[in-house]
């Protein structure tokens, strides 16, 4: 069930760092880091029947094995089989890696590892996609854009004309924000302790902003006095649990319902008011959007081919493989949102 | 826009109690309880145009005034202008009581005060019913029955065979477990703290029990392991803050929803880590079932008048008005569900 992929495009998403910079992890080593990619299918294993050489992929840090109950539900996206993990390090089908040096092993992650020229991939984390779709666009759709799309219109669901906030004005935020304005929100209000994102945001739809940093009250009931009582919908994508908890309380009683998208640290703990809930507001989470690696993300790709989608802004940055220390270098100064790394020259 | 209702029927529900101990509070006084009923409109003041004398109405203690944004929304049922106000005491239209004695004021109590042969109510908190509907039957659904039913049918919404968990088999949550049977549950797990519940509860489809005091593990990990994961569906009904984090974390990741209708104490605090919402569960409260009043209220009459609701399975005692103290000793107790107390002989 194993596919070998040639790499083609990767971006370097947040979770990349965070597994690299493995503070408080004691990780397996060496490992190719890289989930957010675009390639092109060289050669296909035993048992693999939906994809042949030459078919345009996408690979997903979480997978769909078609036959769990998980993706089975018409709900859910977390694959019994193939959901993230990030220590295992190994291909399921053996326990074994397919990268080695001098005879050494060198670990896989998150299934994916896609800084490489050519990895191998089970065939349940490929979503097969339109070959006409630029794999240097596409390829962010492969974790973050459609995690933060996903978030808002697969789960927040906000209705034309309503009110939406947005915790964190990162890529993941900033499509959470993209998706509100597909949606037809008509007021998006973007939220950062970093006023520096609030001119780039204008692009995605926010029409106002909040940096919970100059209000003395909490930024909840800021919220609520700008909205009459709270907007409609809301969606963190911070990974800060003071920010989580704001996304919820920020919402109208009645009908409010707030999606959680960022990862906390391992002993955050939400904490609020069950007379909060009792109020008719609802709380979610989502993983990668609630999209199905296979069945859903090829009809993303849809979305970008007419145009309903925009992914050229969320592209800041491009450099060559050789130059990839220069990607992780933005992401830690906070500059632009995605930056294309080209395997090929 | 007020009603003189005679009131035929009522029932004594737990917030009667509640207010009546008045721990921790300072209460308006003296003052008439009372929530639960059914009656017929005796005459009507202008304004009225919805009702007439001679209609059956049940009182709810939450309005439905068909004119603020909540009553316009088609997700919420907390009247701005009606909501419940368990302090205010007096008539909204000009502060004062409509009861009196020996020219002084006694209080009004959640709008309703149906402990009275005769009571005066806004027209926006009566739901004017089908005549043909046995008062002293129907007079239940005028709370803790359609606040449970309406938790489990329109908020919770339970496939069919799914699996059900309904944390405390009071009324409210028998109510929720009938109506998890309605909608075809297969598996209706009753979780409480008092056996004597167990016993009766399978007369509302509860099929199987579990008691938190008998396990050493939290009562979510025995759910957990019951049903493969957790369970589909959870409905909160004990007002205990450990209840309400166990009823949230027993569902399933992926598509599990758990719904909250007991009310808190003033300092409980709602907390579970963050990642048991990105493992995509939802957490949502409701307030009387999510059902509007007036709208939504002559429909439930109609489910018990087509035999889709069984209400007589609720009333476990009857008594005289003269003999009300008797209702509350077997509240207190915690003997028996529904007392109903006949206003007339
Ligand atoms: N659930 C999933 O499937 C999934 C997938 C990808 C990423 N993520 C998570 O989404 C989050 C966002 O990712 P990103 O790549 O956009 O990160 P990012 O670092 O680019 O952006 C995060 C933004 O949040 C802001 N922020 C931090 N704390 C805040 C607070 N208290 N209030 C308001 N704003 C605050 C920061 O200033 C920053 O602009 C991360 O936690 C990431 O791990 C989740
Ligand atoms: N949200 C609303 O609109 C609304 C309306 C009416 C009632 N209520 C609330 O619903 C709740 C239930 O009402 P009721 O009349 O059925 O009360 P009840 O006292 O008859 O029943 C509550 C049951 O919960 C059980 N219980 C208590 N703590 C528990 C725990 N930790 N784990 C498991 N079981 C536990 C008790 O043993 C009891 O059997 C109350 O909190 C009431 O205030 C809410
Ligand atoms: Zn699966
Ligand atoms: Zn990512
Ligand atoms: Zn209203
Ligand atoms: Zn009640």
């Amino acid at each position: 069930m194993e596919v070998r992929v040639k790499i083609l495009y990767t971006s370097l998403c947040h979770t990349d760092v965070y597994f690299w910079e493995a503070k408080g992890q004691t990780p397996v080593f060496p490992r190719i880091f890289g989930h957010e990619a675009g390639g092109i299918v060289e050669s296909v294993g035993e048992g693999v029947t939906d994809l042949a050489p030459g078919d345009h992929v996408l690979p997903v840090f979480t997978g769909e094995c078609k036959e769990c109950a998980h993706c089975k539900s018409e709900e859910s996206n977390m694959c019994d089989l193939l959901r993230i993990n990030t220590d295992r390090g190994v291909m399921i089908n053996d326990g074994k890696t397919r990268f080695s040096i001098n005879g050494k092993p060198i670990y896989h992650f998150v299934g994916t590892s896609t800084f490489s020229e050519y990895t191998v991939i089970h065939v349940g984390c490929l979503a097969k996609i339109n070959p006409a779709a630029s794999l240097d666009k596409v390829c962010v759709l492969s974790c973050g854009i459609s995690t933060g799309f996903g978030a808002t219109v697969n789960v927040a669901k906000p209705a034309k004309g309503s009110t939406v906030a947005i915790f964190g004005l990162g890529a993941v935020g900033l499509a959470a924000a993209e998706g509100a304005r597909v949606s037809g929100a008509s007021r998006i209000i973007g939220v950062d302790l970093n006023p520096n994102r609030f001119e780039e945001a204008k692009k995605f739809g926010c029409t106002e902003f909040v940096n919970p940093l100059e209000h003395k009250k909490p930024v909840q009931e800021v919220l609520a006095e700008m909205t009459n009582g709270g907007v409609d919908r809301s969606v963190e994508c911070t990974g800060n649990i003071k920010a989580m908890i704001s996304a919820f309380e920020c919402v109208h009683d009645g009908w409010g319902v707030a999606v959680l998208v960022g990862v906390p640290h391992k002993d955050a703990e939400f904490k609020t008011h069950p007379m909060n809930l009792l109020n008719e507001r609802t709380l979610k989470g989502t993983f990668f959007g609630n999209y199905k690696p296979r069945s859903d993300l090829p009809l993303v790709v849809e979305k970008y081919m007419n145009k309903e989608l925009e992914l050229e802004k969320f592209i800041t940055h491009s450099v060559s493989f050789a130059e990839i220390n220069k990607a992780f270098d933005l992401m830690l100064k906070g500059e632009g949102l995605r930056c294309i790394i080209r395997m090929e020259d």
